[in-house]
Parts: C-alpha cells; sequence; structure tokens
C-alpha cells in the first residue's frame, strides 16, 4: 500500500474550507429570516472541525510533493468527500430529503451537472438556494485547476496536448495548483460580478443574481425555481448566453488578457469553433422555430440562443420546454450535449478541441487512403500532434460513447424507459443537467427515480467530471500493485 | 478525369447477371399461377440487355486492372447501380410502391439490412418475395468479397489488419476477386443449403424455407410474412440462432476447413468474444424476461437467444416484438447493435474486431497513464497491431458514431420522432433491419416514413454497407484531383 496521507491532508484542508463556506448560506438564512439558519452551524461546525480533524491527523510528515498516483487517488477522492460534507445541509436540513437525495444534489453541484431531485425550489430556504449555488461555483473552479495542472500531468483524455502552453509556473504540482488556482480565481470571480451586476441591472433581484450567477459561470445550471430560466425571458436571456460563453472559454486565455496579452485568445482555434458550431445551430434552429410557431422571429433566435448555448455548454438552464419544439430539436439537443466548450474551462463533455483532433486525425486517414505513400500530419492550433495525445483522445472519444451506452443499458435494467435511459446517461456522463422526455426532460426533475438509477447517475456525474479515465485507472489492478 | 471505363466493364458484367438471376423468380411466379411472371421477364430482359450493353460499350480497351481509385469507384457505384436494377421488379410489379420505396426496398435487400416498406407480404407474389430473397443472398457473398480482397486492399476501417492473412492467392485484384468468390461460394451455397434443409425438416415449408435460407445466411433478414419469424415459434427459432451465427463467422475459415483444417477457426479469437458475448446478453436477458413474465423459462431463453443473434448479427428478424419486454431490453438492443458480428461475414455494425482492438488500445492508454515510461503494445489475435490500423479502427468508430448523429438529426428534422430518427440511423448505417419504437420497430414497417426520411436512409445503409469511408473518400476533393 501507499501512502495515503498527503491525499488526507489536501482532501481534509479543502473539507474545512467547505465547512467555513457554509458561513455564507448561514447568513443567507438569517437575513431571510425563516428560522432555517441552525442547519447551517450545525453543518459547518461538522466540516470544518471534520476537515480540520482529517487535515491534522494525515500531516505529520515532511512533504515530499504527490506521486503520480497520490495524484489519481486525490483527485477523485475530493470529488467523492467534499460532496459528501456538502451533501450535509441538503440531508439535515430538507426532511424530504432522504441520503442518497441529499448526496445526489451536491454531486450534482460540484460536478457542476446540476440536475436536481429538489422540486418546490420557490419555497426552499434562501441558505439551501445559495448553497448550491456555491457547490457549483466552487466545482467550477475546481475543474478548472484539475483540467490546468492535474490532467496534462496525468495524461489522460488528450489533456496532455496543453501541457506545454500551460503557465510556466514550473515545480512541484501541489504549489503550483495553489499558483494557478489563484490566478485563475481572479477572472472567475471578476467574470462572475460582471454577470451579477448584469443580471442585477438587467432586473433579475438580488439573490436571484447572486446566484444565478454562480451557476452561470460555472455551467453549472442550477436555477432557483422549478421552471429553471423560464422566469427570465428578454434581455436577461442574451446576458446569460454570453455569460454562459464566457465560461465555456478556456480560462488561462483570461490570465493572459489580466496579464497584457489578448492575442492568445484570438488566435485559439478552439474558440473559434466552439463559437461557429454555436452559430451554425442557432441558425438552423431559428429557422426550424420560426416555421413551427407564430412568435415574432426574434422570440425563436432568443429561445434557440438561449436554449442551444445553454447545452453546447453544459449549463443546463432551460427557458422553453424544447421538448415541445417538436421532434428536429430533440434528436439535436441529444448530440450537441456531446460536444461540450473549450479545455481548462468549467464545461464537461467531449469539449471542442477533442473533435478538432478527431477530424483532423480522420482527415488523415482519408488522406492516406487515396494516397497509401503520401505523408500526412494531425494538427491542432497549427501544431503537430502527438500519436500519443491522438491515441489518447480517440481513447476518450470510445470510453465515452461505450460509457453512455453501458450507463443507459445500467439505468434501463433498473426500469427507466428508453428516452430516460440514454438521455440520463449522456446527461450526467457529460455534466450538462436535464436529460430528455417528460420525465428528467427540461421541464422534468431526477427526484422521481429509484435509488438504484439516483447512485448510477451520481457515479455517471463523478467519472464525465474527471475526465472518465482518471476514475477508471484507479479500477485497475495495475494501478494499485506495488 | 480518370478512366471509368473499367469501372463501367465490371458493373455491366455484374448487372447482366443480376438480370439472368431474375429466371428464378419468373419460375417462382409462373409456378404459383398468379399470373405475375410477366414483370419479370420484361425485369429481365431489361437488365441482362442493360448490362451487357454497358460492360460491351466499356469494354474496348486491354484490362490493365484496377487502380486504387478505381476500386473505390467500383466498389460504391456497384452498390448503387445493382440495387438500381434490382428495384426494378418492386417498381414494375407492385402498383403501390413508388420509385423510391422500390429503390428502398431493393438497397435494403442488397446492403442485407432487411428494413421494408412492403405491407401485407403473405399475399405478395411468390417472385417478389423470392427476389427479395435473392437480393439478400447476392448482397451477401458480394460483401464477403468485398469485405476480403477489397477493403483490406484499400486501407479502410483498419481492414488492413486482415491483409497477410488472406489468401495466398496473389496478384491482380479482379482475378483474385473472382477466385476468392468462387471459393467463398462453396461454403456460403453450402451454409444456405443446409440451412434450407433444416428449415424444411423442422416444418417450415417449401418456399419459406428456400427464402429464409437465403436471408438467414445473408444475416438479410427480410422474412415472407409481416409478422417476421413470429410465425415460426419453436425448434426453428434454435436452427435459426445457430445458422445466423454461422452466417456471422469469418468466412475464409469455412474454406479453410474445406481444406483441411478447422486450426485456424478455433484460434479466431474473435469467434470466441463473439459467441461469448452473445452468451452473456442471453443469460441476462433470460433472467430478466424470467422475472417479468409468467412464461416458462424455456420460452423466455429462446426468445431471448433469437432476438438477441438476430439483432448482434443485424439479421434483423423478430420473433416477438421485443418493445413490449420492458424497458430494459429496449436500451439494450439500441447498443448491442452497434456490436456486429466478425470480420468477412456478411454482418455490418462495428464488428467485434475493431472492439477487440479498441479495448486493447484503451488498456495500452490505461497503462500508459500510471507507467509513463512503460512500453505497452496494442495486440488483435496476439499480434502487435500497427499504428495504421489503430487509427484507422478508432477513425471509424469515431465515424460511425458521428454519422449515426447526423443521420438521425436529419431524420428528425424531417419530423420523425427521436426513438425513431435514432434507432433508425442505427439500423441504417448498421444494416440491422427494424428500428425501435412504433413506427420502425420489430413490429412496424418502413412503408410510413416520409420521401426524405427514405433517401436518408438509402444513403445510410449504403455508407454503413461499405464501411463508411469507403464512400466518404468519394466525396473528398482530393480523391477527384489528379
Ligand atoms: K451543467
Ligand atoms: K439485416
Amino acid at each position: 500500500m501507499f501512502d495515503l496521507r498527503p491525499v488526507g491532508y489536501v482532501i481534509g484542508l479543502l473539507v474545512a474550507v467547505l465547512g467555513l463556506t457554509m458561513v455564507l448560506p448561514l447568513v443567507a438564512d438569517l437575513v431571510e429570516g425563516r428560522g432555517h439558519w441552525p442547519v447551517f452551524v450545525e453543518c459547518a461546525i461538522l466540516t470544518t472541525l471534520g476537515g480540520g480533524f482529517m487535515a491534522l491527523s494525515c500531516q505529520n510528515r515532511k512533504s515530499r510533493g504527490l506521486t503520480i498516483r497520490q495524484t489519481f487517488v486525490l483527485t477523485t477522492a475530493v470529488w467523492i468527500a467534499l460532496p459528501l460534507f456538502g451533501a450535509l445541509p441538503f440531508w439535515l436540513g430538507a426532511p424530504e430529503l432522504r441520503f442518497v437525495d441529499a448526496y445526489f444534489e451536491a454531486m450534482s453541484g460540484m460536478t457542476t451537472t446540476g440536475s436536481t431531485v429538489m422540486t418546490g425550489l420557490e419555497s426552499q430556504p434562501a441558505g439551501v438556494l445559495l448553497w448550491r449555488g456555491i457547490l457549483q461555483w466552487l466545482g467550477g473552479i475546481g475543474i478548472i485547476v484539475v483540467a490546468m495542472v492535474f490532467l496534462p500531468e496525468l495524461r489522460v483524455g488528450g489533456m496532455q496536448v496543453f501541457r506545454a502552453e500551460a503557465f510556466d509556473t514550473q515545480g512541484k504540482i501541489l504549489p503550483r495548483a495553489t499558483a494557478i488556482a489563484a490566478q485563475i480565481s481572479v477572472a472567475y470571480a471578476g467574470l462572475t460580478a460582471a454577470c451579477f451586476l448584469t443580471y442585477y441591472i438587467l432586473g433579475m433581484g438580488l439573490f436571484d443574481s447572486l446566484v444565478h450567477s454562480l451557476t452561470t459561470l460555472s455551467t453549472g445550471g442550477f436555477a432557483n425555481s422549478d421552471a429553471s430560466f423560464g422566469a427570465f425571458a428578454g434581455p436577461i436571456e442574451y446576458a446569460a448566453s454570453v455569460f454562459m460563453m464566457l465560461a465555456a472559454l478556456p480560462f488561462v486565455r483570461y490570465v493572459q488578457i489580466i496579464n497584457g496579452s489578448a492575442k492568445p485568445l484570438l488566435k485559439d482555434t478552439q474558440v473559434w469553433v466552439f463559437l461557429a458550431t454555436i452559430g451554425v445551430f442557432v441558425v438552423v434552429t431559428t429557422l426550424v422555430l420560426t416555421t413551427i410557431f407564430p412568435h415574432h422571429w426574434e422570440q425563436s433566435f432568443r429561445e434557440a440562443l438561449f436554449n442551444i448555448t445553454s447545452i453546447i455548454t453544459g449549463t443546463g438552464y432551460a427557458s422553453a420546454d424544447y421538448m415541445l419544439w417538436g421532434s428536429f430539436p430533440i434528436a439535436m439537443f441529444f448530440f450537441i450535449g456531446l460536444i461540450g466548450g473549450c479545455a481548462g474551462s468549467t464545461t464537461c463533455s467531449i469539449k471542442v478541441f477533442r473533435y478538432q483532433i478527431l477530424f483532423s486525425a480522420i482527415r488523415v486517414q482519408l488522406s492516406k487512403v487515396h494516397s497509401p505513400s503520401g505523408v500526412f500530419t494531425t494538427r491542432f492550433q497549427g501544431r503537430p500532434v502527438d500519436d500519443d495525445v491522438i491515441g489518447s483522445v480517440m481513447s476518450f472519444f470510445v470510453f465515452f460513447v461505450v460509457s453512455i451506452g453501458l450507463l443507459a443499458v445500467a439505468l434501463g435494467m433498473t426500469g427507466l424507459d428508453f428516452i430516460t435511459s440514454l438521455s440520463g446517461a449522456a446527461t450526467a456522463l457529460a455534466n450538462i443537467g436535464p436529460g430528455l422526455g417528460s420525465i428528467i426532460g427540461p421541464a422534468g426533475n431526477f427526484a422521481s427515480l429509484n435509488d438504484t438509477a439516483k447512485w448510477l447517475l451520481i457515479a455517471g456525474m463523478l467519472v464525465g467530471r474527471l475526465e472518465l479515465m482518471v476514475v477508471f485507472v484507479l479500477l485497475t489492478v495495475q494501478f494499485w500493485r506495488d
């Protein structure tokens, strides 16, 4: 067995920090004055002390940095342990939620999935709603750090393509993570503040602006009402679309802008492919909607823009029940959820850079087919891509699709219908939020699912958020062999 | 422009042969005595003469063999042109079918898909039913030859992995194709005869035994009644399951057995993985069915065995409406249709050897992740696999999944619902036959689809049958550049 204490130490610290942030929903509950605040006192103490003791008990060693194996265990363990403590306020504070529900909600929060098992959101205490937003916001910054520091190091899912272009901060992984997290936090918090102000100015109300800005920038998608974003038709939809797009761009580019250079952002092909993809789908869907509904074209455009941006970025807000848009958008919404945003953002799913590499590799294959003696190179951002990266990206794609299939079959075995099983599997693994169909669709809710299905979806959200390989590596025998 | 005459010559010959085979349904119609035979006289003359003239007009050149480019064009053109003539008896002989329907039926036949737009099959003339069977049987032998001779040469979809182990008959591609076709035909015809006798002995009736043996060995799945195989419950289902499995094995192994060696068959890991896969799904489904229905377990086992074998091999017969089996089998039937049989058989879809290579490659990726300095090799049948082949297989997988997505979205745009769009796309590209849902499911029919959807599915069947790349290469600009 290898030394798990450094892992426990980091997790302990993070749990303690999570406990401290519970002061914020505590304050919200106090302000609201419905008497729900003692729950957060209890949870804050439990979590802070729990994390603190864990950190202390694991600390008595000279820090020697993390090995690759410890890094794998840490990454997965963080996303298992933090939602456990994050679930406390739901479990202790909402009597209608059992443990599986509370953990589902917290996992859905920290993985920025945004599927919910809570109904009657409008009547939930302010603290609970704020806590959902905070979980997503923390999960968002967490995943950016993982994507920028851990994944390139772990060489999973083709993320090693970003090794060279990552930060210059060389050295051990944990100090580097801290340094990067600090820089990213500035951009992340700044954009969240801008989003908050925009929502507020456009008339959303203080508390809703706060929570929705947290769940917009994390592409998390938790909303404060069962109607999701349905209450905010009009200019706010445009604002949300813009901020969802901004949240889906590579955050390293924002840090570069802060440091004075906008050029890397403008030269990043991911960004343009991503925006162009949204553009194409919005135009087509607008045309379809204008022919189907007697709307003004502006409404069609707005609904198309908002809902498509929401699904491609994996945010998962819904402003309209697109299950009622006829059949074309349904198949489309299923597949655009598999696109995702840019690497190093809060988005999940397959992501644009992998499609760029895949299509370049397929083009190479096609060229080879009719010129077997020719030499062709797979490229990304103009640079040749290592065979290692191509294999990694393709494995990721295969793994992702096969995982959706297996999860869908497993969900089907629990008794769910085809659309619910299939879209549930995809929405969990791609951390989108809503599924399709009448049960878990944009107008639905995950509360009515059976417990087995909920646990399967919890596993799916975790595995998908950590780019599959990180978790699956832990399941191999070799990993644990000395 | 390059010389298309050798292509026209081969197609002309094949069309002429197709015309001659129309004598068989002509005889069937004469025997039945319903006066439908003149249609086949007309079609036989049109087709034989059309093909003959085409061959003659393209022939006046010394044969210099086919270039790679001509081979690509030939392979695709054969599967576009032959169904055109194969559709004549449907178009001229069945007044209820328009051109798109007739072409759909013929394409579905020659690609061994088995989706049908014909209803009231029981009352169709014997000649028409036999012609459907013959189209599938010819399509089946055709695709084995393509898979064994053309695809390894064209280096598409990873089929180059079978280059070394193909026949020793070296030399030009067309004489080799003829030699291989002759050897394979013996095995194919022999198995068909055995299947015919078995069906007949088990009580199927002479004509039904004939047509169903043709559509079993080709894993085509056209049946003589709207209830598909529903009329033949009992021992015949076991027999059909065995012959569908035999049809899904690599035909080169049968030729080796004829030449005295069964060892290559027994040592072929594809075969064992394929059979084990069927075994696992049959056991699980039998258990599920026994818990759902008050059946005797034998009925559950038999229905599971028959229907799962039918979908995994892509035959597409149905003995029970598995849309009524509850939700688990539905998601399962969707995904097992993406498995397919062995390379060099009449089956389509992704195929077992690709999964073997993919999983070996993913295992290598996982190993690399935790031992970055280690050296690991992707293997198939115990031998290391070229990087070129791995890239080709992975591209195929990505292409296949993306094609299903695009085709499903396109079908959705024509107004079809989600299940019909998605399963229709998959069933066409994987040449299975039935889709899912109430419209095109095992109890349904493709007749009611709109024309655009039918044309899209025709394209899907063609592209899927020719392993995608063969057709898509023709769509690249480079291909046509000199
Ligand atoms: K989300
Ligand atoms: K078939």
